[in-house]
């Protein structure tokens, strides 16, 4: 039975001349196995491939799920302390583990020790796995798409005077889960001033009067394990023109951003990940305000996945990628502006996934 | 202005001979800066303790709340890249931070090879940092085992026919949400055989008739960051013989743990946590019963936490210390039950912080 995912990790063994990988990411893990139960809270178990076979370690907690989700893969069960040593010494010496791949950014330094007593360790490059993604992983991604429109559509009808930005995070919620989803990643909702913190953690405030105030909605729904992520900034009450004037130079930033993109398509060019945002910043400072400090990103199993887009990243987007594009301002006590889509990059075209209006909307 | 958690800190770094410390994992900066908004999907930030000084390293995303949340620690602004490395490198010649002591069992592999290059690093020893609780902290995951039980309560009147696994967590959310707080962690709810695997993932499983079925559930909530953690295994529909003895066998097993903790209080005897959870297993044991293949635990910021109760722990309980007693049996294909609840240790007695009723219902 030929796995492609499998395939390119023993290539990458080869190239790298490791006899073997050990993945501990909990995405990596449930992008190799399918099996998604492990947490980011405690270490569920690893994956270990070698040249000619692959083993999923865990413990008996997850053993009997293990078994039965991902047949293809050779359970090992794993005991704490001198048994786990015992098991994965074996292991190594059964199968010639001298040079083991390790994933460095997500392995601990207890961890690494522990490992580099049976094998010589050294980092595993593969952070571009993910990022071209498969027709049925676009296919999740755009069903979670869908129902953030949907949940966005939704909560517009319960902003209203009293509400607190935690009650709206929970209505949001309420309406993912009774859609056989979740969130993807605790959604920011931020009442006026507030929203000038571009992670400002959901609380108690209030919508207190229909003065134009600011609501920032930050949310992303995931759906078959994959994610979605969107913003909208929407006006209770009259905006002033300074409002009006803000929102449209965020708008008009992500176009430029998109601008970007079709006429790379168009020209034939490569599309330079690190401009993407370039392009909504220099307008935004071309309007004389103030330049957001977070980036664009890809997004799939992970909210936050390869490409980057950050103004330092080196990557070139390929068809397949799916990522987002989210030009904010923000002034401290006034508030912030921020709108955020996610874009798929096909063969000869840009789609947009989420759908959303992003046009001003005054409640 | 005092503050004894830093005090603890800096104690520790004479004794380890250290000129700083970095703390990066999430639960330990919710401990020492009551800032908990960095989440474990990314690294949010680190906090540094030197001698004389401490720090909160984060980027701009954060930097708004932090100013306002955490005045007592000294903000710097973090950009990703050369300026991360070039802000860390005169941070710790500022500092003379020469050695630096790292939690191993967070930073990644990459992280450390980063600030190696400015420090010698090395482990830094605290893991019994948040095991005794004080009053506030008591307090605090007393109101979530409260909560807790009124969920159990409100969820008893949710176990109906057709009603799936899904639909009975997300009601427990609801609940849970509505009265303040979160849960702590994904909730657990396992229906007839699903209830044998200790870790099983809510699913869409149905309730579909009333043969005395398993409806076990394992939640828990957080409220003001702190933990709680229950579990109840309930029958829906008349248990047979053996599921009664099953049930028996838990909850009597549960006693002889809670009863070898009281009597070491009266006989002024040290309580040694691996041997709580062995006299559960010889309880069960000595029934007939193959033992659980899961530990008790401390609790408190993290479900899971110092002390271990794990039989090869040699920790001794403290007053102060809260954790959970959580006997078990499975059978695959049968089905487990579970019976969980939390306790403090006091200075002269152990009291039950879950008041949930464990004894057999039938619904």
């Amino acid at each position: 039975m030929a796995n492609p995912k499998l395939d390119f990790f023993r290539k990458q063994l080869t190239k790298q001349k490791l006899d073997g990988v050990l993945i501990s990411s909990v995405a990596n893990i449930t992008y190799l196995t399918g099996f998604s139960n492990f947490t980011l809270e405690e270490r569920g178990g690893f994956v270990l491939i070698t040249k000619d076979k692959q083993f999923i370690l865990t413990s008996a907690l997850y053993a009997e799920a293990v078994k039965k989700q991902v047949p293809e893969f050779e359970l090992v069960e794993l005991h704490r302390g001198p048994i786990f040593k015992k098991t994965f010494k074996s292991l190594s010496q059964k199968h010639h583990l001298k040079n083991l791949g390790i994933e460095e950014n997500n392995l601990t330094v207890a961890e690494s020790k522990f490992f580099s007593q049976f094998s010589k360790l050294s980092g595993f490059n593969h952070h571009h796995l993910r990022s071209v993604k498969t027709d049925s992983e676009i296919a999740a991604i755009k069903k979670a798409c869908q129902i953030g429109d949907l949940a966005f559509k939704h909560i517009l009808t319960k902003i209203k005077l009293g509400v607190t930005e935690k009650q709206l995070a929970f209505e949001l919620e309420k309406f993912i889960k009774s859609s056989g989803a979740t969130f993807s990643f605790d959604p920011i909702v931020a009442f006026g001033p507030n929203s000038s913190v571009p992670h400002h953690q959901t609380g108690d405030a209030k919508l207190k009067n229909k003065s134009g105030q600011f609501v920032l909605m930050d949310f992303g729904v995931k759906f078959d394990n994959y994610c979605s992520d969107m913003t909208r900034t929407i006006f209770f009450g009259q905006p002033t023109l300074r409002q009006k004037r803000v929102y449209n130079a965020v708008f008009q930033a992500q176009q430029q951003s998109e601008k970007y993109i079709t006429q790379c398509l168009e020209l034939g060019r490569p599309i330079k990940t690190a401009l993407i945002d370039q392009k909504a910043r220099d307008y935004i400072s071309s309007q004389g305000f103030p330049p957001f400090n977070h980036s664009s990103h890809g997004i799939g199993l992970e909210v936050h996945e390869h490409p980057s887009l950050s103004f330092r990243s080196k990557d070139i987007l390929k068809p397949g990628m799916v990522f987002s594009i989210e030009p904010g301002i923000y002034f401290e006590e006034f508030g912030g502006i921020r709108i955020e889509d996610l874009y798929l990059l096909e063969q000869t075209k840009l789609t947009k996934l989420t759908q959303a209006s992003n046009k001003l909307i005054q409640l």
